[in-house]
Protein backbone atom coordinates (compact mmCIF):
# COMPACT_ATOMS: atom_id res chain seq x y z
CA UNK A 1 0.00 0.00 0.00
CA UNK A 2 1.64 3.48 -1.38
CA UNK A 3 -1.22 5.50 -1.70
CA UNK A 4 -4.52 6.60 -0.36
CA UNK A 5 -7.42 5.17 -1.86
CA UNK A 6 -9.33 8.09 -0.86
CA UNK A 7 -7.11 10.73 -1.95
CA UNK A 8 -4.52 9.69 -4.17
CA UNK A 9 -1.58 10.80 -1.66
CA UNK A 10 1.28 8.75 -0.19
CA UNK A 11 0.32 6.94 3.06
CA UNK A 12 2.42 6.11 6.13
CA UNK A 13 2.23 3.71 8.66
CA UNK A 14 1.93 3.94 12.13
CA UNK A 15 0.66 4.00 15.44
CA UNK A 16 -2.99 5.74 15.79
CA UNK A 17 -4.13 6.80 19.18
CA UNK A 18 -7.53 6.16 19.20
CA UNK A 19 -6.96 2.50 17.70
CA UNK A 20 -3.86 1.83 19.91
CA UNK A 21 -2.71 -0.01 17.53
CA UNK A 22 -0.49 0.71 13.83
CA UNK A 23 -2.42 1.50 10.98
CA UNK A 24 -2.02 2.46 7.29
CA UNK A 25 -3.29 5.89 7.48
CA UNK A 26 -3.55 8.50 5.44
CA UNK A 27 -1.90 11.64 6.76
CA UNK A 28 -3.32 14.46 3.75
CA UNK A 29 -6.86 13.31 4.55
CA UNK A 30 -7.17 11.30 7.84
CA UNK A 31 -8.38 7.88 5.84
CA UNK A 32 -7.35 4.82 8.06
CA UNK A 33 -6.72 2.10 5.86
CA UNK A 34 -7.73 -1.16 7.57
CA UNK A 35 -6.06 -4.84 6.46
CA UNK A 36 -8.43 -7.61 7.36
CA UNK A 37 -7.94 -11.35 6.86
CA UNK A 38 -9.89 -12.75 3.67
CA UNK A 39 -11.99 -15.49 4.04
CA UNK A 40 -11.43 -19.27 1.47
CA UNK A 41 -14.45 -20.66 1.35
CA UNK A 42 -14.84 -24.21 -0.20
CA UNK A 43 -16.58 -27.57 -0.23
CA UNK A 44 -15.24 -31.43 0.83
CA UNK A 45 -17.57 -32.44 -2.14
CA UNK A 46 -18.38 -36.18 -1.45
CA UNK A 47 -20.24 -39.19 -2.85
CA UNK A 48 -20.39 -42.64 -2.28
CA UNK A 49 -17.85 -42.13 0.57
CA UNK A 50 -15.49 -40.71 -2.23
CA UNK A 51 -14.22 -37.41 -1.99
CA UNK A 52 -13.37 -35.01 -5.11
CA UNK A 53 -10.44 -33.00 -5.63
CA UNK A 54 -8.98 -30.46 -8.41
CA UNK A 55 -5.68 -30.94 -9.83
CA UNK A 56 -4.11 -27.08 -10.07
CA UNK A 57 -4.05 -25.95 -13.58
CA UNK A 58 -2.66 -23.12 -12.65
CA UNK A 59 -0.34 -21.36 -9.77
CA UNK A 60 0.32 -21.25 -7.20
CA UNK A 61 0.78 -25.22 -6.92
CA UNK A 62 0.27 -25.89 -10.37
CA UNK A 63 -0.33 -29.64 -11.09
CA UNK A 64 -1.20 -30.58 -7.23
CA UNK A 65 -4.48 -31.64 -5.87
CA UNK A 66 -6.95 -29.31 -3.52
CA UNK A 67 -10.62 -29.29 -2.51
CA UNK A 68 -12.38 -26.23 -4.61
CA UNK A 69 -12.39 -23.47 -2.61
CA UNK A 70 -11.46 -19.80 -3.00
CA UNK A 71 -11.85 -16.08 -1.95
CA UNK A 72 -15.24 -15.17 -0.63
CA UNK A 73 -16.96 -12.31 -2.65
CA UNK A 74 -19.24 -9.50 -1.71
CA UNK A 75 -22.75 -10.33 -1.97
CA UNK A 76 -23.22 -13.60 -0.79
CA UNK A 77 -23.33 -15.72 2.00
CA UNK A 78 -20.82 -18.01 3.25
CA UNK A 79 -22.24 -20.91 1.70
CA UNK A 80 -23.27 -19.61 -1.68
CA UNK A 81 -19.64 -18.67 -1.68
CA UNK A 82 -18.40 -22.48 -0.99
CA UNK A 83 -21.16 -23.35 -3.91
CA UNK A 84 -20.02 -20.77 -6.35
CA UNK A 85 -16.14 -21.88 -5.78
CA UNK A 86 -17.16 -25.70 -6.38
CA UNK A 87 -19.08 -25.13 -9.45
CA UNK A 88 -16.70 -22.39 -11.34
CA UNK A 89 -13.47 -25.22 -10.14
CA UNK A 90 -14.74 -28.71 -10.84
CA UNK A 91 -18.52 -27.32 -12.58
CA UNK A 92 -19.97 -29.43 -9.58
CA UNK A 93 -23.15 -29.10 -8.23
CA UNK A 94 -23.28 -29.86 -4.12
CA UNK A 95 -25.77 -29.18 -1.70
CA UNK A 96 -23.76 -28.63 2.07
CA UNK A 97 -24.68 -30.86 4.48
CA UNK A 98 -22.79 -28.62 7.61
CA UNK A 99 -19.52 -26.94 8.23
CA UNK A 100 -16.51 -29.23 8.11
CA UNK A 101 -13.82 -27.08 9.63
CA UNK A 102 -12.34 -23.77 10.13
CA UNK A 103 -8.17 -22.97 9.33
CA UNK A 104 -6.61 -19.99 10.27
CA UNK A 105 -3.30 -18.76 8.72
CA UNK A 106 -2.93 -15.57 10.93
CA UNK A 107 0.77 -15.21 8.72
CA UNK A 108 -1.01 -14.23 5.57
CA UNK A 109 -4.43 -13.57 6.70
CA UNK A 110 -6.47 -16.28 5.53
CA UNK A 111 -9.34 -17.93 6.93
CA UNK A 112 -10.35 -21.50 5.24
CA UNK A 113 -13.57 -22.32 5.75
CA UNK A 114 -14.67 -25.82 3.92
CA UNK A 115 -18.54 -27.43 4.62
CA UNK A 116 -19.03 -31.35 3.89
CA UNK A 117 -20.94 -31.21 0.62
CA UNK A 118 -22.73 -33.92 -0.99
CA UNK A 119 -22.62 -34.13 -4.94
CA UNK A 120 -25.99 -33.87 -6.94
CA UNK A 121 -24.67 -35.90 -9.98
CA UNK A 122 -21.41 -37.27 -11.57
CA UNK A 123 -21.49 -34.11 -14.10
CA UNK A 124 -18.22 -32.76 -13.09
CA UNK A 125 -15.45 -31.91 -15.23
CA UNK A 126 -12.40 -29.78 -15.25
CA UNK A 127 -12.05 -25.78 -16.18
CA UNK A 128 -9.94 -23.39 -16.70
CA UNK A 129 -8.67 -23.54 -13.28
CA UNK A 130 -8.45 -27.17 -12.83
CA UNK A 131 -6.78 -29.44 -15.40
CA UNK A 132 -8.22 -33.01 -13.62
CA UNK A 133 -11.29 -33.44 -11.24
CA UNK A 134 -11.09 -37.11 -9.80
CA UNK A 135 -13.26 -38.99 -6.86
CA UNK A 136 -10.78 -40.53 -4.44
CA UNK A 137 -11.75 -42.94 -1.78
CA UNK A 138 -10.16 -42.30 1.58
CA UNK A 139 -7.02 -44.83 1.37
CA UNK A 140 -6.25 -42.87 -2.18
CA UNK A 141 -6.09 -39.59 -1.51
CA UNK A 142 -2.19 -38.08 -2.65
CA UNK A 143 -1.53 -36.72 0.60
CA UNK A 144 2.25 -36.48 -0.91
CA UNK A 145 0.60 -34.16 -3.37
CA UNK A 146 -1.82 -31.79 -1.89
CA UNK A 147 -1.78 -28.04 -2.83
CA UNK A 148 -2.44 -26.07 0.45
CA UNK A 149 -1.79 -26.72 4.32
CA UNK A 150 -5.06 -25.72 5.21
CA UNK A 151 -6.72 -27.88 2.59
CA UNK A 152 -4.64 -30.83 3.52
CA UNK A 153 -5.62 -30.05 7.06
CA UNK A 154 -9.24 -30.75 6.54
CA UNK A 155 -8.68 -34.16 4.38
CA UNK A 156 -6.65 -35.37 7.22
CA UNK A 157 -9.37 -34.72 9.35
CA UNK A 158 -11.45 -36.49 6.92
CA UNK A 159 -9.54 -39.62 6.40
CA UNK A 160 -9.27 -40.11 9.84
CA UNK A 161 -12.91 -40.90 9.37
CA UNK A 162 -13.91 -38.38 12.11
CA UNK A 163 -17.46 -36.88 10.71
CA UNK A 164 -18.35 -35.72 14.25
CA UNK A 165 -20.77 -32.75 14.43
CA UNK A 166 -18.76 -30.06 15.86
CA UNK A 167 -16.26 -28.18 12.99
CA UNK A 168 -12.70 -28.98 13.26
CA UNK A 169 -10.46 -26.17 14.30
CA UNK A 170 -7.15 -25.91 13.00
CA UNK A 171 -4.49 -23.21 12.85
CA UNK A 172 -0.54 -22.74 11.33
CA UNK A 173 0.12 -21.17 14.66
CA UNK A 174 2.91 -22.98 16.94
CA UNK A 175 1.60 -23.45 20.46
CA UNK B 1 -12.54 3.49 -3.96
CA UNK B 2 -10.90 6.98 -5.85
CA UNK B 3 -7.15 6.25 -6.24
CA UNK B 4 -4.86 3.33 -6.98
CA UNK B 5 -3.15 2.20 -3.62
CA UNK B 6 0.06 0.81 -5.70
CA UNK B 7 0.23 3.89 -8.05
CA UNK B 8 -1.68 6.76 -6.87
CA UNK B 9 -3.45 6.97 -10.87
CA UNK B 10 -7.28 7.39 -10.51
CA UNK B 11 -9.01 3.83 -10.51
CA UNK B 12 -11.80 2.78 -12.86
CA UNK B 13 -14.37 -0.20 -12.12
CA UNK B 14 -15.43 -2.48 -14.84
CA UNK B 15 -15.36 -5.70 -16.35
CA UNK B 16 -11.87 -7.72 -16.41
CA UNK B 17 -11.92 -10.45 -18.87
CA UNK B 18 -9.43 -12.96 -16.84
CA UNK B 19 -11.68 -12.51 -13.74
CA UNK B 20 -14.83 -12.81 -15.38
CA UNK B 21 -16.28 -10.22 -13.26
CA UNK B 22 -16.47 -6.58 -12.80
CA UNK B 23 -13.54 -4.97 -10.29
CA UNK B 24 -11.59 -2.00 -9.52
CA UNK B 25 -9.01 -1.91 -11.28
CA UNK B 26 -5.68 0.57 -11.87
CA UNK B 27 -6.13 1.51 -15.77
CA UNK B 28 -2.60 2.76 -15.06
CA UNK B 29 -0.21 0.37 -13.52
CA UNK B 30 -3.16 -2.98 -14.15
CA UNK B 31 -3.48 -3.28 -10.43
CA UNK B 32 -6.65 -5.13 -9.46
CA UNK B 33 -8.10 -4.30 -6.49
CA UNK B 34 -10.44 -7.16 -4.97
CA UNK B 35 -12.84 -6.38 -2.22
CA UNK B 36 -13.70 -8.93 0.14
CA UNK B 37 -15.77 -9.41 2.99
CA UNK B 38 -14.67 -9.22 6.72
CA UNK B 39 -15.14 -11.36 9.01
CA UNK B 40 -16.33 -10.05 12.95
CA UNK B 41 -15.46 -12.47 15.45
CA UNK B 42 -16.72 -12.63 19.11
CA UNK B 43 -17.96 -14.69 22.28
CA UNK B 44 -21.38 -15.57 23.57
CA UNK B 45 -19.64 -15.32 27.32
CA UNK B 46 -21.47 -17.90 29.99
CA UNK B 47 -21.14 -18.42 33.82
CA UNK B 48 -23.85 -20.12 35.56
CA UNK B 49 -26.02 -19.88 32.84
CA UNK B 50 -26.33 -16.06 32.35
CA UNK B 51 -25.16 -14.69 29.69
CA UNK B 52 -22.42 -11.49 29.13
CA UNK B 53 -23.57 -8.62 27.40
CA UNK B 54 -22.01 -5.25 26.65
CA UNK B 55 -23.87 -1.79 26.49
CA UNK B 56 -22.48 -0.21 23.83
CA UNK B 57 -20.53 3.41 24.47
CA UNK B 58 -20.21 4.20 20.74
CA UNK B 59 -21.94 4.54 17.50
CA UNK B 60 -22.89 2.45 15.74
CA UNK B 61 -26.39 1.55 17.70
CA UNK B 62 -24.39 3.64 21.10
CA UNK B 63 -27.21 2.46 24.35
CA UNK B 64 -27.87 -0.58 23.00
CA UNK B 65 -26.85 -4.29 24.02
CA UNK B 66 -24.46 -6.63 22.08
CA UNK B 67 -22.32 -9.56 22.46
CA UNK B 68 -18.37 -8.42 22.86
CA UNK B 69 -17.24 -8.81 19.07
CA UNK B 70 -15.31 -7.22 16.50
CA UNK B 71 -13.70 -7.22 13.52
CA UNK B 72 -10.85 -9.84 12.77
CA UNK B 73 -7.20 -8.33 12.95
CA UNK B 74 -3.89 -9.77 10.91
CA UNK B 75 -1.58 -12.05 12.49
CA UNK B 76 -4.39 -14.02 14.78
CA UNK B 77 -6.69 -16.90 14.49
CA UNK B 78 -10.21 -16.93 14.63
CA UNK B 79 -10.46 -17.51 18.21
CA UNK B 80 -7.94 -15.97 19.51
CA UNK B 81 -9.60 -12.47 17.41
CA UNK B 82 -12.59 -13.77 19.54
CA UNK B 83 -10.93 -13.98 22.82
CA UNK B 84 -9.64 -10.95 22.02
CA UNK B 85 -12.52 -9.12 21.07
CA UNK B 86 -13.93 -9.86 24.45
CA UNK B 87 -11.04 -8.87 26.68
CA UNK B 88 -11.20 -5.34 24.90
CA UNK B 89 -14.81 -4.82 25.43
CA UNK B 90 -15.61 -5.96 28.16
CA UNK B 91 -12.11 -6.98 30.20
CA UNK B 92 -13.50 -10.28 30.31
CA UNK B 93 -11.50 -13.28 30.12
CA UNK B 94 -12.75 -16.07 28.76
CA UNK B 95 -12.28 -19.75 27.40
CA UNK B 96 -13.36 -21.08 24.15
CA UNK B 97 -15.80 -24.51 24.36
CA UNK B 98 -16.86 -24.04 20.65
CA UNK B 99 -18.28 -22.02 17.83
CA UNK B 100 -21.88 -21.41 18.10
CA UNK B 101 -22.83 -19.02 15.46
CA UNK B 102 -21.97 -18.23 11.55
CA UNK B 103 -23.75 -15.37 10.14
CA UNK B 104 -23.60 -14.17 6.90
CA UNK B 105 -24.58 -10.65 5.60
CA UNK B 106 -24.01 -10.53 2.56
CA UNK B 107 -25.46 -7.22 1.05
CA UNK B 108 -22.50 -5.28 3.43
CA UNK B 109 -20.17 -7.91 3.53
CA UNK B 110 -20.08 -8.99 6.86
CA UNK B 111 -19.95 -12.41 8.06
CA UNK B 112 -20.38 -12.91 12.14
CA UNK B 113 -18.22 -15.79 13.81
CA UNK B 114 -19.37 -16.49 17.52
CA UNK B 115 -18.04 -19.06 20.17
CA UNK B 116 -19.91 -20.27 23.06
CA UNK B 117 -17.13 -19.44 26.08
CA UNK B 118 -17.21 -19.83 29.62
CA UNK B 119 -15.83 -17.18 32.12
CA UNK B 120 -12.78 -17.80 33.82
CA UNK B 121 -14.10 -14.89 36.56
CA UNK B 122 -16.09 -12.24 37.21
CA UNK B 123 -13.74 -9.79 37.05
CA UNK B 124 -15.09 -8.03 33.98
CA UNK B 125 -15.65 -4.01 33.69
CA UNK B 126 -16.71 -1.49 30.71
CA UNK B 127 -14.07 -0.02 28.80
CA UNK B 128 -14.05 2.69 25.92
CA UNK B 129 -16.30 1.10 23.73
CA UNK B 130 -18.20 -0.05 26.30
CA UNK B 131 -20.41 1.65 29.13
CA UNK B 132 -22.12 -1.67 30.92
CA UNK B 133 -21.10 -4.93 31.29
CA UNK B 134 -23.55 -7.31 32.78
CA UNK B 135 -25.22 -10.95 33.06
CA UNK B 136 -28.40 -11.68 31.74
CA UNK B 137 -30.46 -14.90 32.47
CA UNK B 138 -32.02 -16.32 29.07
CA UNK B 139 -35.66 -14.75 30.15
CA UNK B 140 -34.44 -11.48 30.95
CA UNK B 141 -31.77 -10.90 27.24
CA UNK B 142 -32.84 -7.12 26.51
CA UNK B 143 -34.28 -8.39 23.14
CA UNK B 144 -35.60 -4.53 22.09
CA UNK B 145 -32.51 -3.05 22.62
CA UNK B 146 -29.77 -5.48 20.91
CA UNK B 147 -27.30 -3.88 18.51
CA UNK B 148 -27.27 -5.79 15.36
CA UNK B 149 -28.97 -8.57 13.71
CA UNK B 150 -26.36 -11.09 13.60
CA UNK B 151 -25.98 -11.06 17.26
CA UNK B 152 -29.74 -10.96 17.84
CA UNK B 153 -29.83 -14.28 15.89
CA UNK B 154 -27.02 -15.76 17.97
CA UNK B 155 -28.92 -14.87 21.18
CA UNK B 156 -32.32 -15.89 20.24
CA UNK B 157 -30.91 -19.40 19.29
CA UNK B 158 -28.96 -19.65 22.52
CA UNK B 159 -32.14 -18.29 24.41
CA UNK B 160 -33.67 -21.45 22.56
CA UNK B 161 -31.75 -24.02 24.87
CA UNK B 162 -30.62 -25.05 21.24
CA UNK B 163 -26.98 -25.93 22.60
CA UNK B 164 -26.46 -28.78 19.77
CA UNK B 165 -22.54 -29.52 18.80
CA UNK B 166 -23.04 -27.74 15.14
CA UNK B 167 -22.58 -24.50 14.88
CA UNK B 168 -26.05 -22.28 13.76
CA UNK B 169 -25.30 -20.59 10.08
CA UNK B 170 -27.54 -17.90 9.38
CA UNK B 171 -27.32 -15.10 7.05
CA UNK B 172 -29.44 -11.91 6.09
CA UNK B 173 -30.27 -12.89 2.78
CA UNK B 174 -34.49 -13.80 2.30
CA UNK B 175 -34.65 -16.62 0.06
Amino acid sequence: MNYCSNCGQPVAFGYIPEEDTERFHCPSCGAIHYQNPKLVVGCLPRRDDKVLLCKRAIEPCKGLWTLPAGFMEMGESVEQGAIRETLEEASAKVEIVHLFSIYSLPKIGQIYMIFLANLINMDFHPNKETSEVRLFSKSAIPFKQIAFTAIRYSLEKYALGSLEQLPHLGSSLKF
